[in-house]
């Protein structure tokens, strides 16, 4: 029987009401290092992310919805398909400027 | 005046009328040496994929539409969310079965 390349995720993490993270679970994949980790999270119509700084790098690929980036104390827009690099230790956080939960996938590494 | 963290895409690569690629640029990264690449790709309704094989390892991450994978002459559904691992070298294409322009966010490394 085949072994489905469909990868599962740890039990997600809640940040209040409004914002859940579900990260991916590597380890199904025997065949080689992951040089990052990956998760995607969702933030409800009306709410935001906390402010985040870390030493890690990010990128944050919009998969759905529409937000706002604080990103470095400057604001931006966010639409589906924009890829966003947040450079360490820059501070970011993102508003859901939407109707529809607005749905980011994010890859960070060393 | 801050620099944007919006990525770029290089020109998009068509695949016949139905599939275009938009590979991310990471030339404006200057910190660090990214250790994977990354794309996105759009699967118009009623059309396929190119059967791809490659060394690279490689993830899909659904960010819209349905549609079918064959993996490794396997088939299965796709729906947002799904994250999949593509095994070296083992092939694998994408239907679109829905109704909407199918995107998936690909992230793919030696």
């Amino acid at each position: 029987m085949p072994i489905s390349p469909k990868l599962s995720f740890l039990p997600p993490e809640e940040y209040g009401a409004g914002m859940s993270v579900h990260e991916v679970r590597f380890d199904s994949i025997r065949a080689t290092a992951i040089p990052f980790k990956s998760s995607y999270f969702v933030v409800q119509p009306g709410c935001q992310s906390p402010v985040d700084t870390h030493s890690v790098h990010e990128i944050w690929m919009l998969a759905q919805g529409e937000g706002e980036l604080i990103y470095d104390g400057e604001s931006s827009p966010l639409l589906p398909l924009d890829f966003i690099y947040l450079e360490p230790p820059k501070k970011h956080e993102v508003r859901n400027t939407g109707a529809e939960p607005l749905i980011i996938f994010s890859i960070w590494w060393k």
